[in-house]
Order: structure tokens, then C-alpha cells, then sequence
């Protein structure tokens, strides 16, 4: 069985964290599946994963989800990405990576214990990366490594807004 | 001033970060330079970034840097990295990014003053990611963003060595 990644935490640098290790592996010509939860808006990372050869497949809307009261719709999209996992897994790809998923669970999108299967039946040669603030403590005991990002310091948290290029 | 931020902290992910927001700036186009510090060993995320048009300087030697005894070519490389980082700055990219900069400052081979200089002259279109551990803490009250990625598991404790195209 593959290894399990888990980045989580409240700072900046999961996704990109998942990007970056998407390249790495691509570098190496493995196969790298990019799943992205709930986000369906534009982001600059996404064409040139492509480029490279990373299969993305994105399942979002271009709302953020409201964590309480997520739409049909929300529920919906996440029970996709997860599918799309466990189809792809059967091609024994050396890197899934399913960004956001810690938030999906912990919004009630898609039940943990779907998850924790989906990692019980990952192949010997397919590491699974999971990305998202709120990891849940059973996947943390689960993971081979967690990387929590702690937020020291967000110009959100000054009022600058999101930056094009870097934050999107 | 463009903005500046401080990825540091034991857990992996730091030098995937610097690569996931190289990648995301290319996607909008956007000029990106990647200089690494410490660093002459191949690693995978090299080629497919410069596939995507970021300029890679890479400034070590194959060996690892001895923190008590670091050698006078370790010194001169970190100097070169950061005269690079001078001369490209001119150009006014959107993203300069100096990967493994922290331990370069922690372990003497570059003082901590050049590098808050190099900062102050910042153009206002350039964004500054500063990565590695050990970020000195007057760095960090000047940075816009900070994050430490906290370790919170990692198999290399538990014996597991690095994995090719995960962690090089």
C-alpha cells in the first residue's frame, strides 16, 4: 500500500503544497491525478497541470460552500470526486491527490468512513495525498505523514484581499 | 513594495509550496523566478518548471550543507544565490522565490541584514517567497505571510527513506 499525506491546518500552502508535489512527480514522468473539491472557480494552477500531464478533474461550483446548510448540489459534487478516486485508483497511478477533501468531510459532504476505505483499497504503487483545513483526528492516526500549516501571520487578516497569481 | 512571504517549520512542504505558487503565477502569465539555495542534487520539480517558463537557478553543491562547519564554497554559492536574486529583481518580476533561504541565513552562510535589504528594495510589482527552516524572527515580523508548517508526522522518524518523486 501506497503512503498517505494529509496537509492541513489553518495557513496558506495545501494546495499549493499538492501542486507542487503534483510537478515533482510528473518530473519523475509518474502518473498524478489532481481532484479538486469544492472549487469550481478559476485558478492559475489548473492549465498548466494540464500541461504537464497532470489528470485534473475539478467538482465545485463557483459559490463557496455555506459549511451550514451545504446544497444538494455541494453533497452531489463531493460524491463525484470521491467516485472519480476510486476509479482512478483501479489505474494504480503513483499520486492521487484529492485537494480540499479534509474541508468536505468536515462540512458532512462526504462521510469519513468513505475515505478511510478508499485508502484501505489504495494499490502498493499509488501514494494518496489529502489537503484541507479541519483534518479529522482518525485520518491524522491513519496518515504515514501530516504536515499541519499554522497560520502565524495572513494579510487577510488585514484586510488585503486575495491576490491573483498567488492566492488564486 | 510587492508582498513577502515566509513558508518555515519542520514538516514537509515548504519547497512544494514555493513550486505550487510558482506554477499558479505561471498560469497567469505572470514572470516567475525559482532560486535555489543548498540545493545541487537532482530533484524532479526542476525540468517541468522550466517547461513552464519560470527561470530556475539552482546554487548548491550534490553534498549536504555541515550547519557547524560549513565549507568556503557553501559560502560563496549562497552569496551567488542572493547576488542572482539582486540582479533579477531589477527586471521587476512578478514572483521571486528563494527556496531553502532560511537555513542558508540559520546556518551563517548569508547574513540575515542582506537578505531584510534585499526586501526594502522590493518593486512594487514584485512578490518575495522566502522558504526553510529556522526563519529568523526579525524576517518573520516583516513578512506579510507566514506560515510554519508543523510536523506532525513523518515517516523519515520512523526509518521510511526519502521517496523519489515525492520528496526529491
Amino acid at each position: 500500500m501506497g503512503l498517505v499525506y494529509v496537509f492541513t491546518g489553518g495557513g496558506k500552502g495545501k494546495t499549493s503544497t499538492a501542486i507542487g508535489l503534483a510537478v515533482r512527480a510528473r518530473g519523475h514522468g509518474k502518473k498524478v491525478v489532481f481532484i479538486q473539491l469544492m472549487k469550481g472557480m478559476p485558478t492559475g494552477e489548473i492549465k498548466p497541470l494540464e500541461s504537464l500531464g497532470v489528470e485534473v478533474y475539478r467538482f465545485g461550483t463557483e459559490k463557496f460552500v455555506d459549511f451550514n446548510n451545504p446544497s444538494e448540489e455541494d453533497r452531489k459534487l463531493a460524491r463525484q470526486a470521491l467516485e472519480k478516486a476510486r476509479e482512478k485508483i483501479l489505474e494504480k497511478p503513483f499520486l492521487v491527490i484529492l485537494d480540499e477533501i479534509n474541508v468536505a468531510i468536515a462540512a458532512g459532504l462526504i462521510p469519513l468512513e468513505d475515505v478511510m476505505a478508499l485508502i484501505e483499497s489504495l494499490p502498493e504503487e499509488t501514494n494518496l495525498v489529502l489537503t484541507g483545513r479541519y483534518a479529522k483526528e482518525e485520518l491524522i492516526r491513519r496518515a504515514d505523514l501530516v504536515t499541519e500549516m499554522r497560520e502565524i501571520k495572513h494579510y487577510f487578516k488585514k484586510g488585503v484581499s486575495a491576490k491573483e497569481g498567488i492566492d488564486y
